[in-house]
């Protein structure tokens, strides 16, 4: 059977065939994106595991939005108006699915920053989008290029990641996300704003979201893998209730709904009074390890190449003199540490500058060192 | 932002809306498909649940194929041979749509029964399908029907439940499964088997399962939203590897993968050692009430209506004189009574005889006497 001309040109993630590689207990990985396991909160958990078996209704069928408990407690969290309404989700990457299947016929424009999140290229890939990209600078995107992609290319929606972003941990300032949304709102494009590692700052002050500067032009993706757990693949988008309904509509088809003992099992969590310590504690934890990481890369690294220091997330990224980046990903891998090369991130390969990201997250300070060590070595006899 | 092109013309499900307009609790509801509560076996799942917490990889990003233990399990129940593979997906819903992303192109066909389940239409609307329909008989469709329009149409695949189908409840006889594997052959189609009922039998001997005939140009949805939780959306596809891995493609983008824990917990009920006993209380309990239901329509219908007698899953199928069902579904809920009318089971409204669609396993006996009288007298007045 013929697949479809949607899939044909999809890869399949180069990041899972790295991780598959890099189970080799000798490689120290940097290239994933997973939390440290021990982050996980299973003890403020346990409680509503062990009241689960006595709540028989999260075994039946249920709603296509989502678990009503979990939907009220999150519209409470995310102080959302009447006009708004919030979608729990298999996880925040459905919740993009449902946008880009709810809005986008092949040939729509989208635009994303580059280098962007691989996971929002294959979804909108899948639709055939035509995914035009801005550069990124220090600040967020590029802000004359933007404003000339909204007026050349008329696109339905601009997707970006403004707090910590993956793959370069940009957080984007705060007159950057006013100027955003203002030209969101000037040329009806609607803002996507995906936010999976907003609680994960751990130095500095959080600034407002995009999205609270354009509440009518904008759908938020909201994720708590990052801050729970990604097992229970439960997310959840929020935005207002005529830009959702129709995400309802294709969350029908796709799945019914999300899994509803999780989605108890979430609010359990959620509204545990120890969420908000144990969120601090996965802050200091992944505050250090970035601190041994980013250290170690400006005591080891030749001039050549430059780290950005970030204010959270769980990446750093470092850029190289030019190079092929993909061998050189794989040299480190023989060299036992596993790396993402810059050009996956971007919808057009060729445009990609050299750089590699670095996850910090899910390693031990140890280890860091160990593969800032290795990666150094390959790099200096580059 | 104006929605997909694909989106507009799918309905949301008539179902759903029933559902809601009968929480009403003067309304005894035979509209849906929930299984009863009851059944729900939670004591089974108990050890399960309360070892979860130690259990940390599953609270950690898990395969897009699905949690190794289960499908292991899954891989040796099904028999599978080492060409075949199984993916656990968000409920078999999704394996559904993913089965229809993977592999249709706007336009192309897909040959269904008439009537026909109404997430496999909303799923096949989504993709824009062709969906080309032939009646079905009282073994399951007619296979000259089929053959011309295998002839005709050259489609992809041929989507149907054979066993206790939905809206019917007709189960395929011996001779058709072996007929329409062999057309599936001889044709190159892909024949879509999906399965959500098929551990339901309460009379009669199981019969093979149509795939069985012809592995290589079939896909399984196996549900065990039936026999175990709805709420827990997990499912599974079986078919051959290279008709499975544009799915796990697809998923990776649509939810990257399901809920790890969920996944656990169906795979420590199925290896139960009361599983099988649970299963057969099952089989009991909705055998006696479509005992009840069957002999009191039966007994209070009047004439012109016919009930086809089932040997299992949920549905009876009351066909009726000419008539407008929306109308009457619509007095009958004005009545007390909910049931679901048969033109929404069919691509073409237009094509649809009239007749009822009954679900027996989500009411009591008593509840199912006083629904056939309500429905009586609706219908003795029509």
């Amino acid at each position: 059977m013929e697949i479809a001309h949607s899939l044909q040109q999809i890869q399949s993630s180069y990041i899972r065939e790295i991780l598959a590689a890099a189970t080799d207990k000798n490689v120290i990985s940097l290239a994933g994106g997973l939390p440290d396991e021990k982050t996980f909160p299973i003890d403020l958990m346990r409680p509503t595991l062990e009241a689960i078996p006595d709540m028989v209704e999260v075994f039946q069928y249920g709603a296509t939005a989502g678990y009503g408990p979990l939907l009220e407690h999150l519209t409470h969290t995310f102080k959302l108006p009447d006009s708004h309404m919030v979608i729990a989700t298999t996880g925040s990457q459905q919740g993009l699915d449902l946008i880009a299947r709810a809005y986008i016929n092949p040939g729509d424009t989208v635009i994303m920053e580059a280098p962007s999140y691989l996971g929002a290229m294959q979804v909108f890939g899948l639709v055939q989008a035509n995914m035009v990209t801005v550069p990124q600078t220090e600040s967020g995107p590029d802000l004359q290029a933007l404003e000339s992609a909204f007026k050349a290319e008329a696109p339905k929606m601009f997707y970006a990641v403004p707090d910590f972003h993956n793959p370069t941990g940009v957080c984007w300032s705060l007159d950057t996300r006013k100027a955003v949304a203002k030209l969101c709102e000037q040329y009806n494009v609607a803002f996507i704003e995906d936010a999976p590692y907003r609680e994960l700052r751990f130095s500095g002050e959080a600034l407002p979201m995009v999205s609270d500067f354009c509440p009518q032009h904008s759908i938020v993706l909201r994720s708590f893998s990052k801050i729970a757990s990604p097992g229970l693949r439960i997310g959840a988008v929020t935005g207002k209730v005529s830009y959702l309904e129709p995400l309802v509509k294709v969350k029908q088809g796709a799945d019914l709904h999300s899994s509803v003992p999780m989605q108890a099992l979430l609010h359990g969590l959620l509204k545990h009074d120890n969420f908000e310590l144990h969120m601090s504690k996965i802050q200091a934890l992944y505050h250090e390890r970035y601190q041994v990481l980013n250290s170690e890369l400006k005591k080891q690294l030749p001039e050549s190449c430059k780290v950005k220091d970030v204010d959270g997330g769980m990446f750093v990224w470092v850029t190289l003199p030019e190079c092929d980046t993909f061998a050189l990903a794989k040299q480190l891998l023989a060299n036992g540490v596993a790396v993402v090369p810059s050009p996956v991130f971007y919808p057009d390969e060729s445009q990609a500058t050299p750089a590699l990201r670095l996850n910090f997250t899910n390693a031990e300070p140890n280890e860091l060192v160990e593969a800032v060590s290795r990666l150094s070595t390959v790099l200096k006899a580059l």
